[in-house]
């Protein structure tokens, strides 16, 4: 009964130091923190260290493609230096988990650009914050006949898809976007007013699949 | 254009590992796992390192109590350590988290033991695998005159219960047991039906505050 500090309120400095770190992430709070701490003390000890060290481990050593902007574990990232992709069409996204989420529908196979966010003057990200010079340099040094722009269907999205496309002026391939409309396997008494008038003004000819 | 090796679905191991062992933890699925080492990946380095510092030095160093089995940085937690808690009474609870809620009331100032658990047949957990004779122990050792059981309302917990004050039959001191019934605030008609009949069962003489 030697010592009475004034004890951390997880009665362990050890303990608060990572709920503290833990809460510092986006979406996790004070109790979760703490549920996530006491799970990795229950555990077996090499679970802590796994995502300790792969945590040290990929922000020390990941890059930023150097082409596409896609985070990489290579200067080049695996879709661009990938000779099976198709170099002739561009897919412009806005955040790497785009490319994912794209990659994941197998419906794609030509190369990415990420722009690393969308234009957003209420947010304070100007053009020049986003990898857009990049890209028009790209139109310029490589062949692209198509470029699709893949950016959210939010009004800085739009903002973004204008700026581009007034960017790209010189460039003599086809522009194109995302189809916007009701998601497949929606009624459309649920989809939102916005949605459903622009897919009726952007209806295109029916095919019978 | 060199390597065209099957690159991870997240288009670098170094992300993919992080994915993973973020996605071990619990209520953390594949999508949060993502965005938090995507999160760490935009903000500064250190906060990175901060996080794998504090979860490797947690899990190396963190103790058990001696005496409570409340977790410590030393031997003695800071509680059993501290002369000013009355060391006459001591606080049952299953998990440490309980500790913590019971501390941030403030209205106990007494000891606690950790049990580490309620017995629970369906889970496996036996008498065994908790911290019972190392409270049988203590009631025979230290100088309790009450021994307030403060375990969760459930059947778990009042087996528990039962058990704990059959074996503690030589303490000569009170055993009693938190109060259940409706939570402070709540309306009647919002109450479950058994915590309602238990809070008419149970029902105190009425003191004006």
């Amino acid at each position: 009964m030697q010592k009475s500090l004034s004890v951390s309120e997880y009665s362990s400095i050890l303990l608060e130091n990572a709920v503290n770190e833990f809460s510092r992430l986006p979406g996790i709070g004070k109790k979760t923190a703490l549920r996530l701490a006491l799970h990795l003390l229950r555990e077996d000890a090499h679970h802590a260290q796994a995502l300790a060290q792969a945590i040290t481990q990929m922000r020390d050593n990941i890059l930023l493609c150097e082409k596409c902007y896609n985070i990489s574990d290579t200067k080049l990232c695996g879709i661009c230096s990938n000779p099976k992709r198709d170099e002739n069409t561009l897919c412009v996204v806005a955040d790497l988990r785009d490319v994912l989420a794209i990659e994941r529908t197998s419906t794609f196979n030509g190369l990415y650009h990420v722009l690393g966010g969308v234009i957003s003057p209420v947010e304070g990200i100007s053009p020049s914050d986003l990898h857009l010079q990049a890209l028009v340099d790209r139109t310029q040094k490589e062949s692209f006949n198509e470029i699709i722009l893949a950016l959210p269907a939010t009004i800085e999205g739009d903002t973004t898809n204008y700026f581009i496309f007034k960017q790209l002026s010189a460039f003599k391939g086809k522009i194109t976007s995302i189809s916007k409309g009701i998601a497949i396997g929606d009624a459309l008494e649920f989809a939102d007013e916005i949605t459903l008038s622009r897919s009726i003004l952007n209806r295109t000819p029916f095919t019978a699949l």
